[in-house]
């Protein structure tokens, strides 16, 4: 069979496979979930085989050594892998939840319950921990799911999912329930992409310009996580202890993820005393600042920040800086020039609380709290499929609950329609 | 300004009012509406006499009787347009609503509070009661709209967004809050639906095939409404006088509509008590049969049901059946040849009920009712946006809560992130 074939055949097949695990029992998810843990330790050995081959071909095709790093497997990242699906095991199974239910006056009972999405694709790149992480939360929450590695990790890949599939066949789940597209051949992710009558759901993981192309193309929807281009306010009231102590864990803590500043606002009124203060600081920590040119008089000797510069997700131990002249001006620059993802505000005032999480438009709102807390484990869900900057369906950080939807149950007892 | 370069103006300002509606109170959004029910009911001679001219234009240009008979306005008419907006603005306010709280182990407080989705375009064909019913609803759930009519109603939908746009002005919301797009030029639809940037969510109500192009066309989420090939299944164990009754409301009551029987699955054991029966009662009502082989045997004298039938939507007085061996059968045909929409079983057997509800992969799933209760209505929902044939986001009769998304609300007091 051709590749276009073979995909649709995948499809097709995830399609049947998805019907069968909507009904599956909690017990035999989660039997096949710490089966496939052992054997995924059981088997390092060829896992690290496989992985060696990728990387030799990493090498000899010039990957950079950050990617190789990335691809790389080791014993203990074997070991974390599993720990990580043994995890999902050990989760609330969110299906067959009832979301609501009621009673209508013609004695007609009707139930919200929470089902599986059916068919998820999740398109990724080169770390081979998401073949394990992203097959476990879909087959946790009920769904078939078809996965698509960058072509460097793929012999890697699909050993990892063979035994996942084997440690699901043993549990009596179809084989199709998670299943890899083996080949790097470009007509395979495009023919997947037009999949909408098999498949329900694209999950891309990795950089913008990866998930950009995708959106692109795709007929299917596409659970976007585009840039966080997160800001802090330093408001008029804020407790100025408080806000270097935020906005340093904001930036400093994990530079390269999107919930960590990359702009910060400063109130006029503030900004003379906690200014000179938070920059030293945050020079020590080796940020790179760049401010406005009221930033610029108080903090003399740092560049001046660009229109480039507030759009931009720095990624990095850069840091923009803004002095504003109220909150007003603080909401109006953060739903201009953000992403809608992750934003907050230092003060003791209520009403400009207030005020700041009912007009800034993200899906994550915060009062004196470091931005960096916007995650599925921080919040709770006990595990992460991705954030999502959408705001169909998911928005913010997605648990398990979000590779879901519901269908309507209605108990009758002979009702018809007058 | 060109059509592009109007249109594109129309999203951003759409944008804009967004941002105010969003923060707009409940006693506004309702003074914004029940001011645009009494301008309606009081310009009600201007209104018809626009009306007038679209239909002496639709009769010119050979509109059918039925198009021009669903393009008409009548004080009647235009009298429950405007109860249907002073319906809505009594309606509970879905917005503010918070659908969870917790606290995490280090303090903070996380709130997931019911927000506006921001802006709604909604493109639809004649009924110009859909201008003013679509945009009444938009607005109570606190989104800009922009709508787009078809080009055979235009004087007329201009009029009645002229009328609900002076209301919500005099409210004090943004003019921009209701817009519509002045031309039929095919431009307008194209470029509207690229502006993803501006536009959260697309809504186009009409036929299949309006649902196919802009899907097809857009790079912005479309909520769709495809076909609904229902199904009745009457099981061995069915209380057969209860089954007439719900088989003949399900496709005689209103046969044009999604959520009418276009299939009825008649379990052998119970066939030839049951189906000589039926058959005369659809028979009497108007009612064409088309049925399987063994149907036949049981019902003289009817044609064949070919492949053809088991997927048609008929929405006319036309019926499939089919004699299925077991329920298994019956589920697999239904998840093989259903759309998903709304499909019945009658039976007085425990097991047989809960494997339906829970194996058939519909939006709504019923036992001993009709499938025609499928609607937002009838749902208790007060109102209805459509019914979504998506699994994502809605699924099912949509009401004010669909027209809705979420923020994460965080309160801290100082938290970082270790």
């Amino acid at each position: 069979m051709d590749v276009e074939g073979s995909v649709i055949a995948m499809c097709k097949a995830a399609r049947q496979a998805a019907r069968a695990l909507a009904t599956a029992s909690s017990d035999t998810k989660n039997r096949a979930l710490t089966d496939a843990a052992a054997r995924l330790r059981a088997r390092c050995g060829h896992l690290l085989a496989m992985n060696r081959d990728d990387v030799a071909r990493g090498k000899s095709s010039g990957l950079s050594s950050a990617l190789l790093d990335r691809l790389m497997l080791t014993e203990a990242r074997i070991d974390a892998m599993a720990t990580g699906i043994e995890q999902v095991a050990r989760l609330p199974d969110p299906i067959g939840e009832t979301i609501a239910q009621w009673r209508r006056p013609n004695g007609l009972e009707i139930g919200q319950v929470r089902i599986p999405l059916g068919v998820v694709a999740v398109i990724y790149e080169s770390r081979p921990n998401v073949t394990a992480d992203a097959a476990a939360l879909c087959l946790k929450a009920g769904n078939a799911v078809i996965l698509k590695g960058g072509s460097e990790a793929l012999a890697t890949n699909t050993a990892i999912a063979g035994d996942l599939a084997a440690a699901i066949t043993q549990a009596g789940l179809p084989s199709a329930t998670v299943q890899i597209i083996p080949t790097a051949d470009r007509t395979a992710v495009h023919t997947l992409l037009q999949q909408s009558q098999y498949v329900d759901v694209i999950i891309p993981r990795g950089g913008e310009s990866l998930i950009r192309a995708i959106t692109e193309e795709s007929s299917i929807p596409v659970v976007q996580h585009y840039a966080g281009v997160c800001h802090t306010f330093v408001d008029e009231y804020a407790d100025v202890a408080m806000a270097e102590r935020i906005c340093v864990n904001a930036k400093v803590q994990r530079p390269g993820v999107c919930n960590a500043m990359e702009t910060m606002l400063v109130h006029e009124k503030v900004a003379p005393r906690f200014l000179p203060a938070i920059s030293s600081r945050l020079r020590e920590a080796g940020v790179v600042l760049r401010g406005c040119d009221r930033t610029r008089t108080l903090v003399p000797g740092i560049e001046p920040a660009t229109e480039e510069d507030w759009r931009t997700e720095y990624l990095d131990l850069i840091l923009a800086v803004k002095v504003v002249d109220s909150l007003s001006d603080a909401i109006d620059f953060i739903n201009t020039y953000g992403t809608g993802h992750s934003d907050a505000i230092v003060t003791e005032h209520y009403n400009h609380a207030r005020r700041f999480l009912s007009e800034v438009d993200s899906a994550c709102v915060y009062v004196n709290a470091s931005t960096r807390f916007t995650d599925g484990y921080e919040f709770g869900f006990g595990a992460e499929v991705g954030i999502s900057t959408n705001r169909l369906h998911a928005r913010g950080p997605m648990g398990l609950r979000e590779l879901t939807t519901y269908k309507y149950v209605i108990l009758g007892n002979g009702q018809i329609r007058e």
